[in-house]
Formats: structure tokens, C-alpha cells, sequence
């Protein structure tokens, strides 16, 4: 088993259903992750361990998703010297506005990497992940030009078919 | 010197003029209190010691203020049992707004009580914290209910200057 | 039968469901309550009634919930002393934003403690009374503690879980 | 000297630049009135005073302005049958949305006819009083008739300066 | 069959079910009305002939909803003396925000009194024109006067319930 | 004197200075248009007898400018079948969210075609007039392609600025 | 079979319910369209072709549909001098205010007109559409008067319908 | 002179101000960069061909910075598998709200990494980059521990000051 290059941190398991969405395309690009359940708010110690930790564990980014007052990944970026990428989960109230919000407007000095709301940036966080990655890994960039070329052809197939 | 039952905990020393108020109001109620500069995501270690050990300082209310993606009032109510009274930051360009989401939508279980956002939220924290500790000290009773009237008798008195 | 430490005030039945949440946290730490309801701008007088009277009854802390424009933590905050929690009920056209500014933003002077939109601040309204009786009760503190250790319990067996 | 038809109230002397606008259009159409300054948060006995024998002492309609968490309108209306007109004070930090929310979204059974945020809101609070006191004055109705063809000759007129 | 006080003017079938909650409380306190539908972007002539004559055929106070670029108040203000008692109307996308903004947001000269968006402001659009009329009808008011005492007994009642 | 093929419609001299900039471009472009002040509110059959009869003194668009409930581009689209080009003009409390709103979001069959608020939105309501123009010029065509090709080769000019 | 005057664009074929209504209504026109599927970010080699191009195929008008990051209509108006026309698509998390603000604020010199948020706008860029077709065609600008017409006098019926 | 690492780019040179504190913290850190003035809507040709490019130079990161709708940083990504660190600019009428939703919600595939809206987000686009080239730099990772250090002394430094 190949040690995770890419840690996915949730304060709460109903974030499961939106991070399914991240770990499905890590493995489809075969990259080791390792999921974890950590609350900034109700287990702030092992977030602070966790992050302070994982650089030397030879993680190279840290996916952070959370929702309302979303401090989860701001908690984990003060920690680490690693790129964090955050997902603001949907909310029931304000529709993730407030996720958006309270992580994206991040203090100079410590920032996060923020995706789109939900499902869409759940996914992204992935693709984002690895082309940090991909910085360093020219296999990996050859499967990112691989997916982008599928992305692009599935449009045009798709142009195609509304045609007929 | 009398031992501090409030701390104001701000992020950053561009929230002393904010913050201004909250201390001006405490020391009119003759309530002391000490000001702190930790920051949720420069300095976490140290919200996390100060948090840890307030109460046992005999700490009973911890003010809070910050801006932005403001993770200080809830980061300090992860790591105690005090009540956290946070006070949302004006902001340039969201004018607070994202200070006042990230700072009320705190998930359940670790709560903060929110002010309104700026200088009014300031003068609030001070005067809510006040009436917490007023729910154990009959003399902190006296001084509210005297601050109110004279808040009445001072709207009541601008009444009376109109007329004329 | 125990003299109610805390009130519950609501504007309407329709928000029963969500002060239940409430209710259901005060049962569990053993705090005497009681839960009424009174209109701000429907039955006023009574509110006057009720917030003047409550804390020669022996109350401690007021939690009041209502949505829309939402006057009743204000209109209790200003006939008393005590500190009131402050509930924003979600909304069906804006979701509770308008619940939010209306309850949030209170004049310097009269303060509430503002917490989340809905279910999660219906439950930290409760937490957050506790904390504030807690400031003079080591018995709750206790239970305080006891009950956040619980928390970070749960999140980490959830993360033993997901390892599995 | 005549007795008030129109009470325009206001919470704080701050406010008194933007009701400067109510007034003189009040004067403007020869309407009595009377302005005062009552607190629904710090004068809430003197708000239901005032409300409660305002039709009694002649007035027919109440013009009540206020920023923030602006209860002050729906504080009035809940203690009187006579229409309340609301004006929501532009803030700072919001710039009026607060006040447009908590003033717009009262609960049925107890509505405020709400102008819009600010100035322009202040002078069309005086003209919405004005016509409703029309509903049963032809001499006001002509002021207005009189009125409204002004306007529209102001705007003719700068449509042909414009030409030239 | 006695002559409409009241007219009801909408702009779409589409917003009966929320102006049917007008209806009954009309109704309910026997004023006499007439519901409209006229559109101020598709029968733009309609509109200002019918507000135009308003007036003259013995009409006290005009309701009038819509939603989205909500134009039809304005529209209507634009040609009356007559007070216009303006309901946003609830919308898919943005909930009412736009409805609401576009219709309260009236240049100076040209009031109209916004009530809440959606149901409960179609409910207060009732009340409201009915407080106007009753600016000059005193069986009116102590029909107003008997229901605010009902919707205050029925709070009552309820807290009562809430007891046992 | 050419006759104008684009007329700009305006609310009020207030917004003056944004609409400068809207016949600045035209000018530029050679377009014969006119400037006319006309309000949906305040002078309202002058709207209507504008919009109705434009077509036929040969004008091919309209560009209408207003703020907040900014009903006029609506209007004149109600009564024309020329393409109604609209400008939300910023304003004082809510930046110009109201105009935009009020402005895009017209109901089916009645369509404007929005731009940006303000001074952006200024400029481009006159390129997209030209650019409807030249649907059926190719003189103009040309116009626009070299404004294109002027645009582009200015940031190209200040790409190779910056890197000396 | 016509060449197409109108070319309808959308990112994605999630888009095509919502662009369903352009197509009904070009159709009912009779007015010669094609629809394609190409992605501005996913495809973005084929928007500048499709756009560059297009113009010379004999389209007059582009309708781009997008939701969220909505930079479809921006990347087509890049590439053409067309007038290019924008339907913000509805989103799940921030209900289509993320697609209206990234199409509606174009900067200076690249104009989109937008359309009301999802199948509103939809129609209406159809309508749009045609009343730029019909500045040069006076077959269309009957059609459209006949239409207006159809829209007005289905108001007018459902005014008498409502009537008994 | 090294070859760039991290390119910047931006929309126009209204944007400079802004970007200059991203080039000081680069310039900190001494990693060599560039900035590109490059328009996603008026120079959209070399948007393609610079980021189809920008990975065959050595680019590692690519910074991008733009305002209203903001396409710019999408725009990059559609042609790139460089991570792509997006700044959304503060705007006049909505402050920034536009560039951050046309900004941060990218459709999944083609994810851009949104920093906080303008000088925040602008240092934090230069610290994000950076922490991407530390995943595979362990120099620029003790740079990295080096300035967070920093960052810590500075508000320990203060926290001393004000007890002063």
C-alpha cells in the first residue's frame, strides 16, 4: 500500500456524500489519499497534531471541507507549511454562503486554496490536488492532459449527438 | 491590581480602535479585564493555551473580535467552558459580512454568542458580558439597571430638546 | 419541582420544532426551564410583562427564537438585565438572513448574544445558556467538560470508523 | 397652532438629518406633525405609551425610522391600529440591508408599509402619509395631483434643457 | 353589491394563490374589493388607465404584487394619489430578494409601502389597506381593535397549551 | 444632422455623468443618437408615448440607465419592439444590487438585455448598440473590429510596458 | 433548410432544458437557429473557433446559456463582433446569483446582454434575439407586434375570467 | 536571471496596486516570477497561447488576478495543468462579491484556487504559490517555517506591547 500524498480532512461525516466526490477521482488518477474525520471546533487538538504532523508524514496536500462558520481548513493551514485546498460545504440556511465566506477570506500569511461550493468544488479539490502534484511529476501532468483531452472530447461528442 | 474576569482576545492590533470600546465600557462598570493579541491562524498554539487555561485564571467571560474568515471566538470556544462573546469586524470590501457569517454559523455544540458587526458589536460585547456576570452579582445588577435608565433618561431628555 | 433557570421564549408555535432542540440540550444537562410563548408584536405587553418580571422569578438566562423580522430577543433585551440568547429561525423566502440582521445587529446598549440560523443555533442556544450558568456553578462546568470530551469522543471514533 | 396629524419617530438624534427630509415635505404640504425620539431598546415603555394613545390624541398616521435591527416601526405598530409608515436607516457596516429586513419582513396580523433605504425613503415616507391622509381630504388630494404635475413638468423641462 | 374600497391588481395568474390570502382577510373584515390582473410589461396600457381612474371610481387604496423585476407598484404609484400597498411576490431563483429590491427601492415623489415578500405580506397588504381606511372610519378600527385582540388571546392561548 | 438611430433614455440629470460615457463611444463609433429625460416614475405617459413611437422616426435601439427599482428600460420595452438596451446605475445604500435586480430579472416576453452596473456598464450599452447595429453594417462591422484590434493591441502595449 | 440567424450555445447538456424555451420560441418565430454544446472552460478551442467564426456563417445573434462561473457568453463576445445575448443558469448552492454576477459585470469594451436568471431569461434571449433580427426586418417586427399583442390580450382575458 | 517559477498575470494595469503585494512577498522568498498583462476578454488569443505555453517554460504556478467577471484565472486553467491561483479584484458597485462568485465557482475539471478578495487574497496568491513550489523545494519549506515563525513572534511581539 502506497503512503497517501494527499490527506482529506472532514469536520463531520455527513461531509461523506460531497467528499465521495473527491476520493473517486483520486483513485481514478491513482493517487494514495487517506480520509480523516477532525473538527476544528470539537476535536482542536488532533486537528492541530494532524497538521502539524502531516509534512513529515510525507503528505503533500491537505484537502479541508467544511461547512457554516468553516474554520477547518484555516485550522489546518495555520499548522502546515503544505498547500491546504478547501471545499465550503452546502448549508442548509444560507445555501453554503456562509462556507464560502468564512473560508475563502482568509488573513494574509495563511492561505487556503478555496474551491467552488459543494459537489462541483468537491470534485476540483481533487483536480487541484493533483496538479500540485503534478508540479513535480510529469506522469501524472500526462494523465491530467489525458483527462482534460476526455473532458474536450465528451463536449464535442456531446456537440455532436445534438446535432442528430 | 484586581484579578481580570474578562479577557478581549483580538487577531491583529488594527482591531485596537474597535476593541476601544469594549474596553471603555468595562471600565465604566468598573469590571476588570485584561486585552490579548492571539491570532487563530498566526498564533494557534497560544489560542489554544490561552483558551485552555482561562478559567482556571478565573476568567468568567471571554470577549473576542476578528475580521474576515474570523475563526478567533470560535477556535477560543473550542478549548473552553467560558462563554465566548465574538464581535464580527468591519471588512473593506464585504464591510463584514463575511466577519459576521463565519463568526455566528457555529455548529452545534460549540457555540459563541455573536454582536452585532463593528463598533456597536464592541460597546455590546462589553455590556453582554457585563449582564453575565451580573447573573451572579447582585452589585453588577444595580449598575445595569442604572446604565439603563440613564440610556432612558438620556433618549427621553433628546425628547424633550426636539420639542423646543 | 425545580424553579426554571432558564426561559424559552418563542413568537409562535410554528417554531416549536426547532426550540425542541433546545429543550431536548437543557434535559440533558438537568436544567430547570421553561419554554413560553409571547409575540413581540403580537401580545407586546406580555413580553414587557414577562422580560420586566423574569429575573425577580429566580431566571437566570432568557433564550428567545423567532424569524422574519425578528423583534422578540430585542424587545426582551430591553426590559431586562439578564443576557438573552438569541435564536434566528430559518425563513422560507430568505432563509433566515433576514432572521439573522434583524436579531444581530442590535443598537450599543441593549446586546444579545446572536447564535446560528435554525437547529444548530437552536441547540447552541441551550450550550451557551449552560456556559453562562456555568460561570458560577462548578457542577455544570463538570458536566460541561464532560460533554465536550464527549464530542471530541465521537469525532474520533468516527475516525477510527472510516479507517475501517 | 394645528394639532399633528403625521408623528415621526425616530430612535436616536442621529436620525435626524434623514427625517430633515420628511419634514420638509410635511411642511411643504402644510400637514402638522410632530417629531419624537423614542427607543424601541432603550425607551420600550415610552414606544408603547406613544403607540397606544397616538389615535386617541388625533394622529392619523405614524412615520417611525430606524437603522439595524430596526424594531422601532413594528415596536409602534404592534401597540396601535393606525397605519405605520417605516423608513430603514442606511448603517454602515450593511448600508441599510439590515434595516430593510428586519423593518419589511413583519409577521402577519402587525404590517409597516416600508419606504426605501435612507433619504429617498424619508421624503417618500411624508408623501406615503400625505396620501393616505388624501384618502379623505380632496384638498390634499389636489396638493398631491398638484405635485405630482410638477415633477413630471421638472423632468419635461430638463429633457428639453438637455436638447439644447 | 357594494362599490370596491379596495383594488387588488396583479400581474400574472401565477400570483393568485399568494393574493388569495389578501381576500380572505379583506373578506373577513367585509370590505368591499376587486382583483385585477394587469401586467405592467405586457398591458402596460391597461395598467395606466385603470390606476389613472382608480381614483374617480370611488377606490381608497390600491394592492398591488408581483415578482422578479417587480415593476407593476411603481407603475401603478406612477399614475394615482391614491396609496399603493406593494407585495414582492416569492421567486424560484433568487426567493424574492429581486421582487423585494425592485419594488421598495421607489425614486422620491413616488411611494409605495412594501410589505413582507411572499404569503405573509400578502396577508399584511390586507391589514395594511385596511388600517388606511380606517384613518377614517371608526367601525373599521374597532374591527382592527378586536382582531389584534384576537391574535393577542390566541398567543395567549397557546402559552397557555405550551404549560400542560 | 443625422438622424439618431440610438436613443439614450435617462431617469434623471443625476445620471448624467454615467451616461457620458455611453455617448462618448457612440461619438467615437460616428452614431447619430439622442439623450432624452424621461421617468417610468415621474413622468410616465411620456415614457410610453417615447417608447411607442421611436420605431417609427427610424431609432433602432434604445439604451435606458436608472437606479435603484429601476422600472424604465422595462418600461420603454413594454411599449416598443426595438431591442431595449439597459444600464443599472449604481446607488448610494445598496451599490447598485437594487438597480441590477430590478433591471435583468423582466418577466418572459418583455426582454431587456442588461449590462454592468455603472460606468462599465455604461460604455458597453453603447458598444452593444453598435454591435446590433451592425448586424446589418458592415461599415460598422469594420468600426467594431478595429476597436477590438485597438483594444487588444493596448494591453498588448502594456504587457510589454510592464516588463520594462 | 435556412441557414441558421441565431446560434444558441451552451456549456453543457444539463443546460438544454433551460435553453428548451429559447428554442420553442425561435421556432414559433420561424426563426432558423442551431444549437451547440461547447465548453469555455472544458473546450475552450472550439468557443474561439465557433466565435470567430460565426459571423462569417451568416448568424446575426448568439445566445450563450451558463450557470456558476458563467464565462461562456464572455469568451464568445471575445471573438466576435455579433451581439452577443446571456441566460444565467440557475445553480444549486447560490440559486444563479453566481451565473448572473460573472455574466452581467463585463468589463468595458466587450458587452454581453443579459437576460433574467434561468428559463425566465431563457425565453426572453429568444425574444431578445429577434428584436435585433427584427431591427432590419420588417416581417419580424410584425410578428412581434402580433405577439405583444397575443401577451397583452391574454391578460386582458384572464382579467375578465377573473372577473367571474 | 533565474527563470520564472511563477508567472502573474492580470487583466489590466488598474490591477497593478494590487498585484504589487504579491510581487513583494515573491520577491521576499526570492522566487523569480513574472507579470503579464493579458485580457481574457480583449486580448483572449494570447490568454490561449500563454497558458498553453507557460508549462513548457518551466512555470510551476500561475497567479491570476482579475475583477467583476472575473474570467481570467478560468480562462488560464481551460489551457493549463498548472495549478492556478486565482485573486478576485475588489470592484466599485459590489465590492468585490462579483470577482469572488465569478472567480471561486468553477465547473469541476477545471478547478482555479480562489484566494480572499483583493490585497488579502493578493499576499496570499504570492504565500499559496509558494507553498506549492515547497512541495517539492525543502528550502522553500524552512523559508516557509521561517516567515510563519515570523508571523507568530510579531503577534507575540504585540501581545507583549499592549500589556504595556
Amino acid at each position: 500500500m502506497k503512503k497517501p500524498l494527499v490527506n482529506i480532512v472532514i469536520g463531520s461525516d455527513s461531509d461523506l456524500p460531497t467528499i465521495k466526490e473527491t476520493e473517486k477521482i483520486l483513485e481514478e488518477f491513482d493517487i494514495a489519499y487517506e480520509t480523516k474525520i477532525l473538527s476544528a471546533h470539537r476535536s482542536p487538538q488532533k486537528v492541530s497534531e494532524f497538521a502539524s504532523n502531516a509534512a513529515n508524514q510525507g503528505v503533500k496536500v491537505i484537502i479541508a471541507a467544511a461547512g457554516g462558520a468553516a474554520a477547518l481548513a484555516g485550522a489546518i493551514a495555520a499548522h502546515t507549511t503544505l498547500p491546504v485546498v478547501a471545499i465550503p460545504i452546502e448549508t442548509k440556511s444560507l445555501n453554503g454562503l456562509d462556507s464560502l465566506l468564512s473560508t475563502v477570506q482568509m488573513p494574509s500569511g495563511v492561505p487556503v486554496g478555496c474551491m467552488a461550493i459543494g459537489k462541483a468544488g468537491a470534485k476540483n479539490g481533487a483536480f487541484f490536488a493533483i496538479q500540485i502534484l503534478g508540479t513535480n511529476d510529469e506522469n501524472i501532468v500526462r494523465k491530467i492532459q489525458n483527462h482534460k483531452r476526455k473532458l474536450r472530447e465528451k463536449v464535442e461528442q456531446k456537440n455532436k449527438d445534438i446535432k442528430n
